[in-house]
């Protein structure tokens, strides 16, 4: 345990506290060592139309900002903080961004600066381009070197996240070819905190169902992004998320031709691995779960070979909101501002 | 509605009536308007480990049969019924089929004689193969006619139908490769009533994981069976099926390589299934989802092409206890009897 | 099975058929007998804001009924109906009743007309007495007779269908002090298919939260208002209503200070419902459970003595939106309309 | 943050580790800042018929400590610890705690020792009373002092917890009749890692039961005896526990006769735990649910009046495994060895 005792304070806002990223990015920071030794300093909290709300009713198990009131996502209430979380519907993130000074560290957890193919964006999003940021996933190759020190960051998808890191480190090898399919099942979570019939809990318990399949998610040109940038060359992505009925959790099944047999596909996850805290390949035989890693940062793998099929299988989990969002924020956070990159995330879930 | 009341009544036993299967198969036996009509007699209900008990005890929501006592699963004890269905462990059906007259309709809700192949049978299921008997998914091309009359019935797998289903039409219409991708999530019940850590309910509910990855799940070669059957050429299958925090139902994601347009494909599939009562394409852009097939024995489907990708994307949702294990049953015996082949068996889920 | 093919044919339309009340009166309509021998038609489906909307967009689980448009839900398209049942927004009822022929059955699943008392009316409602109709609970003392050709029903809230059947035969007998305390635990459907972020899956599953407590819910009258009048004075009735996560399902805990042992109490229930089709007292220390009862329209109850509280303890087990309203709505019709009461309705549950 | 370099380095074993209040007695330590600071360590982890597995076998949430092996829960193994856990099944303790120095802090997840009463003892566990310890509730009155220092204890039941806590000022207050009614509904972690029918998944799932009513369930003594030690008289407590379909927390109805209004007995409950880190009182209004305290070592806390029916009405939620189990069990660690009550143990839930 650092001795953070002399190092200056850090003054953190977070707009859009009411949601669920912005609720977890407060959990995390209520958890982060510097919050609890005085060195980070939890500021603005605001909302859109639930401004006005005290915290404690829209995000009841935050219990030590219960009395907080929520004020509204303005740049005058963002003002004055070091870091800025924004946790707000896709869109909102340029203006507030471009009123804050240069020198806040603005964290988006929303969509708006993840794409940097300005045509892909307008096909999918089907407004304006407002640009890219530095891509908070820092397991890729070359993410956490743009990361440090960086003001601007684009918290990546959650779905992209876990397809990413369970296909990038073969298709920079080169063992599969660049034609991957990822089948990826969220919990509910992940459509965020919104009024939809499809959403409700008497619809989703008990039943799964997949959406926007055959190409229509707009995850699936950021994972294209993600793998061409490793593979140097265009990578083809069929990608099918199906909804199941939990609150939080990915589990994608990603495959893709293969060239390898079982043991040198291992290797090279091995290998791409064996220095990073959060992205872990399990035993061999012993299957990811989300269940595992509710709540925690971590990453599970497994990887394996179907020799009838030709297919290189990759399962991955992680908890969609923690690591497919909000600790990613604060992992991205900490090598900006120049903290552990490891600080307030856990690889420990809570299960059962 | 059909006067039935001239016919002959059919005695009906079932083998396993403690487990899943079995407990399905009497609920949908005391639903069919046969039994309603005393046309139909449940006869003996048997048991492995729980003969001797209630059947209330073990399932309480068979409350007209609650006071049943299960019977040892002894030929003696199977005798004299027109039609036995069978929800046995796998390899322990050919020794009871063996001892009752071969005018008996056996309908095995195991996996004992499915597969034709037996090298796939020995190297899947460890054991020599019994031999393969009439395949009880009569919306195969051919399905229907085998089963007529039929006094032996292997009921299908429960993955298998639904992938099967799904991906029958384009297979055999050849406007797809040879080579598909199933990645089917599935409630828990598919697992049987099996004592087993990993799928308590403290274990399962808020997570869903990956197992039998890679075509190490037995139900692999029954669908490449399925579909190289009907393709005339063997079909390359890659399968990973996922469990998922539900007690029922099977969604299935299936791709392939595709040769034909979005409306081609749309095509195959209504001409495929424009006459089954089961099978269901659901309107353009209307997913399935396994919570509106609950207890029923609807398949609904959808078809895309992922133009991007290069792929024919086809969605399916079964029951897998109804459609997928004893609607099929049912059905099957509707066929072998010479009953109406719907009678008994609704499209009508339970929702929410 | 009753020949019915001389009967006349009974035509029935359903108000409010894209909510979950319409949705299961339309599913129980579908299984029933009588519409399967043609002699029950399904006539005009209604809707308010969903009007225009295919069915099948809204209650994808009706696959037969999923062609057919949604009706506004006016007195017109209600007309020349045997039969219409309401599954509306409280207070809009009577409106559309008082525009119908008297001789049209009409079959209310919302609560205008549950409550006798009009000061009781307005506590809980905050609106003016529209009046009181025949209560759709005919296993309650005298409550079948009420029915039998009755053209005014009105349907019991859940709670109290099975906190009322629960209690019924204890105060009746006078074993147990006028003052009772239900604590029941719910499935998320008994909110209605509401946006309300509370109802959101994200937020329920996986917790269990009390509302309405200390007499706040409005159901707290209707329980104290059939339990007196079978006790002949008042009773005094605490209820808390708790949220559990699962679509479907009551589970009511009933206590009440005891005046006899285990076995006189046990005697008074087996004779209340000794001849009952759809209540029953379970074998003694077998314990009722929700999942037993889905989608049936059984009532399972347990009694037993706590003697060192002095307490009558009483379990019962419902599905809310079968017995507990949809599954009551069609008894009563079969009632009014002179079929026999159970047809259409089962007590075999949809389990696992 | 107490810099604690200083002190001396604390180890502790776990035994029972495979179970899951080991494995959230070890989730706690593995986010204890005393273990982060390298001060206190996690030594031996033993376990019955586990013995010998991995650690991440079994608990595959516990990333840090998957390549722990587990030894065999022997004196041998647990000696030379300053602190041992023992989540053992009931009746195991008391040898194994003889066998170990009176200087060991043994901290007793299960009940051998939680009723000081050898009569309820041997009602309700049927074997020889093995003694009292001082008891992990430091909440109660007097509770905190009894545990400074202490070298054995006992931790509560997880529903003794929070009815405890939910009753315990009303009848130290005497503004409650000596006669209480609980009912709480529990995830089905509650009933450990069991292999049961009744606990699989596909049982739990989508239903709710009562078990061990009418005062058959073992905790009832124990709230009556923490109760009565409070109120200086006996009090009678009926409790009924109910199990919904979730894998975590406890939800509480507590009623009593009340002698007060609704102000008096707030004031009573805010007076109760103004200091209280762990307990809170919601808002006037605001209902616990245990969603918002999953994961979380806090209880949350309402009280209302039914005036209408004559009772106090409390609803307190916990996370069953936390502060039910594991989460007193590291409370009463810190007490034990002199650390700050709270360090380790948070009043943040992982929600949605």
């Amino acid at each position: 345990m650092v001795d953070t005792s002399d190092e200056p304070v850090v003054r953190v806002a977070v707009a859009g506290a009411s949601g669920y990223a912005g609720g977890e990015v407060l959990r995390l920071l209520l958890g982060h060592p510097r919050y609890r030794a005085g060195r980070l300093e939890i500021g603005a909290l605001t909302a859109g139309s639930n401004a006005g709300s005290r915290l404690g009713e829209l995000q009841p198990h935050l219990l030590p900002l219960a009395d907080r009131v929520l004020a509204p996502s303005t740049a005058e209430e963002l003002a004055g903080h070091d870091v800025v979380f924004l946790g707000l519907p896709h869109g909102q993130s340029a203006a507030l961004a471009n009123a804050l000074p240069e020198s806040t560290v603005i964290i988006d957890c929303g969509a708006d600066f993840r794409l940097r193919d300005a045509a892909a964006w307008t096909k999918y999003y089907g407004t304006e381009h407002a640009g890219s940021w530095p891509y908070g996933l820092p397991e890729l190759p070359g993410g956490r070197d743009a990361l440090r020190g960086a003001r601007r960051i684009a918290v990546p998808g959650c779905y992209p996240t876990v397809a990413s890191l369970a296909l990038a480190p073969a298709v920079a090898a080169g063992i599969v070819e660049p034609t991957v399919n990822v089948v990826a099942v969220s919990g509910t979570s992940g459509a965020g905190r919104k009024l939809d019939v499809g959403l409700l809990g008497s619809e989703v318990m008990g039943s799964v169902r997949a959406y926007g399949i055959a190409g229509a998610h707009r995850h699936t040109p950021e994972i294209a992004q993600n793998l061409g940038a490793v593979a140097g060359t265009e990578v083809k992505v069929s990608f099918t998320p199906v909804l199941a009925p939990m609150p939080r959790g990915i589990l994608a099944t990603c495959t893709a031709p293969v060239r390898v047999d079982a043991d040198q596909a291992r290797a090279v996850y091995e290998k791409a691995y064996a220095d990073e805290p959060f992205v872990h390949l399990l035993p061999e035989g012993v299957l990811p779960q989300t269940g595992s890693v509710l709540g925690s940062n971590a990453v599970t793998l497994q990887v394996a070979v179907d020799a009838d099929a030709g297919l290189l299988v990759v399962i991955g989990a992680i908890d969609n909101l923690t690591k497919g969002t909000a600790g990613a924020a604060v992992q991205s956070m900490n090598l900006a501002v120049g903290f552990d990159e490891a600080e307030g995330l856990s690889t420990v879930g809570v299960a059962p």
